[in-house]
């Protein structure tokens, strides 16, 4: 929380000042700026570092500091500091954090072990961490906190209010207040004010807003984030089955879950696999190695085809070398269009713009950008052969510049159609069938269309150049 | 707003049953729907619709209803709607609108319009709208609303409390009361819950949270969202250059901002030109064409480059045409692993997990990783063709099936560890000398890469081959 002592406000501390601590200071002199700093840029700061030196500064921090961080620093990295402290203080960090974070921390903490550190919580926040860890981390109900406040339709705000009373030490709750009824089932939800400003013998169900958008604890995190974003929502209830009420995720989260999820999207979309558990410094070269192989030497294998292709075409190209200038870039150009169009339409499908219902629409749509683009470059290219060549070409090639102009100009025209249609195809075609659309990475349309650049290039120059 | 009848919650509609009636109702059904559904969803299903469909749709809507959804519907075509009304009905949709909505909606009149519009509206709001005017549409005083409560610093509980008592039908201003001096300069912010448990006769300045946590209205809007993000803020407060405070930028700004910002990115990163204005479908084909077509014309240029090396080695490569099996590969596994070098630095950069400072760090990490994503990626291919190539090697290649394996298992290697460099060292440099590291689009490295990628096989083909 930031310091909100009246007599100083919390100082324009840089990240390069408490990186600079992190990395050079005292252990007191870590402690001291810990606790000055804003959390959010200790948690900035503490991504740049290296593993020996998170470790050292998470020893350098007393038990209170550790409480005052937990929602702020990787839980794997927390974890392992809170298994180096004597009982009492590991209880009074556990007891501190937040239900949310609290079970993240669990979560790391191999199965056996964890009734170990069950037992150290109140009996209450012991069943309630038991309930969380049921729900899988990346499920809403995984990301809910259940600081939340609710109370029963049939109180009157007197009522209410006197029960809310008992919670206004925990400033997040009373942001969020919802309603339900006898069985716990979400019916609405009401604000502080509007407790404040009515009669006091009013009932809740008669100034409530019976608004009960929520998601289930099921669901998948994004689309919790997602109707969070589209609905502009503070908070958004999480239900069971049964709609009764059982955690909220916060505006705060939903920013999270947005940028974890672009992250993945992006490497995913240039063939990096697996999940990213560490920020990049962070992650060992062995982890990089290992995210990045798989797609790597399959596309290596994809090569293959291409090189049987240009192999099968020996004849034509030894007769007309001169095609060798051209080549590498009616290849290119395909694999740049294609990732461009790919690019386009799964961010589309991303933002909700786009569904494979409109398949026929965005092919056609890339075609005709395809054909215009491609049809564009290949006249750009064709004059350039044609007016700016006659150096390369007098060295003696076969065919006249004309033909040669023809033979690349239209394998640029073919090339850039065929490849943004392919590049639309795929991620359509892989949310059609429920895939996720960023499987269709980059480097596998690239891969496909040198292909079909080859064929292109090649078939076009045995018709078109003599011999 | 959602609809808070007690009769009736928000009937779950999903898309499609908006999209239908947009697509193919009356004008009455297309009225009803949007009286009804989400505005969210309103917003999704709307931005499905091409040109024609979405006139449709908002020549249906009466201005009570335009008034309604104002914050939801694109500028753009808002303002072609509201252009066509009775200057009554433009004077009462105008009046309703939020004030960072009716400045985007302003920003879109031609500028020696603006003053017809402006005259509609109540002296205060043009007032308040000429202002907003003055700054940047992508700005932090671009993108903030007004819509928040301040009081002063010397007012009781009780004086601040009658004061706001004059906006609680505004249910937005109370969720962020501020704390302004008689300069109007921003001192901290108190929550309307602080003020009703506390004693009448206390001073604001007396219980006020002096948090000054603030943005300059002249910084990027992105900027303001990185701060909502990392401080976990419902509303950052937008201050002038003298501190005094002019507005706010709220969390679910943060998040518009966020994935606007991603989707440049990501199709920056693409070599994809230009704002993204409209969503893909409604984005003509012209547009289309135009911003991509400077970077493949420019990559094009670039890959003759490529096309002058491997006529170059025209010679080797006639010698041992058995090299073109392979060639695609090389050239390929370059640009795959250069791109993800690239992604994996450019996005640790946009989420500050990086900076350029730590420039030999991250080139010597990716330096490693290259060298053993080639290493094994040239032995896989090297054992690959020792022992699986004997059919096509058998039809007289010249070299032993030994030296091709060695030539093309070093290329890899070479290639690779070279291409995850070259990565990781175009978006530092980019970033260093403070441009957006995402210009160092994919495009760009795969086609440096293939000149790299052409001179290593080759040469080593010419030291490593016979003849």
């Amino acid at each position: 929380m930031p310091n909100s002592d009246p007599a100083s406000p919390p100082k324009p501390l840089t990240i390069e000042d408490i990186l600079e601590v992190f990395e050079e200071g005292s252990d007191e002199a870590i402690a001291e700026i810990c606790r000055i700093a804003h959390p959010g840029d200790i948690e900035t700061a503490f991504e740049r570092l290296d593993d020996e030196e998170r470790g050292t500064v998470l020893k350098a921090l007393p038990a209170d500091l550790l409480s005052d961080l937990s929602d702020y620093l990787p839980s794997a990295d927390f974890e392992k500091r809170v298994r180096t402290l004597p009982e009492e203080e590991k209880r009074e960090v556990l007891d501190a954090m937040s239900d949310d974070e609290l079970v993240d921390l669990l979560q790391e903490v191999p199965e056996k072990e964890r009734p170990e550190y069950l037992e150290l919580l109140p009996e209450e926040k012991q069943a309630l961490s038991e309930d969380l860890l049921q729900f899988d981390e990346d499920s809403a109900g995984g990301r809910m906190t259940t600081a939340f406040a609710k109370v029963n339709e049939h109180l009157t705000v007197r009522e209410a209010l006197a029960q809310l009373e008992a919670q206004r030490e925990e400033p997040e709750m009373l942001s969020r207040i919802y309603v339900v009824d006898d069985g716990g089932r979400l019916l609405g939800k009401i604000r502080l004010r509007d407790l404040a400003f009515n009669p006091r013998k009013s009932f809740i169900s008669e100034i409530m807003d019976r608004d009960r958008t929520a998601i289930l604890a099921t669901a998948e995190q994004e689309a919790a984030a997602d109707m969070i974003a589209r609905y502009d929502l503070m908070a958004l209830p999480v239900t069971d089955d049964q709609g009764r009420l059982l955690g909220i995720v916060t505006h705060d989260d939903a920013l999270d879950i947005i940028q974890e999820e672009v992250t993945e999207d992006i490497e995913r979309a240039s063939g990096i696999g697996g999940e990213r558990d560490m920020a990049y410094i962070q992650t060992p070269v062995t982890i990089h190695l290992r995210r990045r192989f798989g797609w790597v030497l399959a596309m290596a294998l994809l090569g293959m085809i291409s090189g049987y292709v240009l192999h099968t075409f020996e004849s034509v190209f030894k007769a007309h070398y001169v095609l060798a200038l051209y080549l590498p870039m009616v290849v290119a150009a395909g694999g740049n269009t294609g990732a461009q169009a790919a690019t386009m339409v799964i961010r589309a499908l991303s933002l909700g713009e786009l569904t494979p219902s409109e398949f026929f629409h965005v092919v056609w749509k890339e075609m005709r950008v395809g054909l215009m683009l491609g049809g564009l470059l290949g006249l750009c290219i064709a004059l350039q052969i044609r007016f700016l060549l006659p150096a390369v070409f007098s060295e003696g090639a076969t065919g006249s510049l004309l033909q040669i102009a023809s033979v690349v100009g239209l394998a640029l025209t073919a090339q850039v159609a065929t490849s943004t249609s392919i590049g639309a195809i795929l991620p359509l075609g892989a949310r059609a069938i429920r895939l996720d659309p960023a499987v269709v990475a980059s480097p596998a349309i690239t891969t496909l269309v040198d292909v079909t650049g080859l064929i292109i290039y090649f078939s076009l120059a045995r018709v078109l150049l003599p011999g």
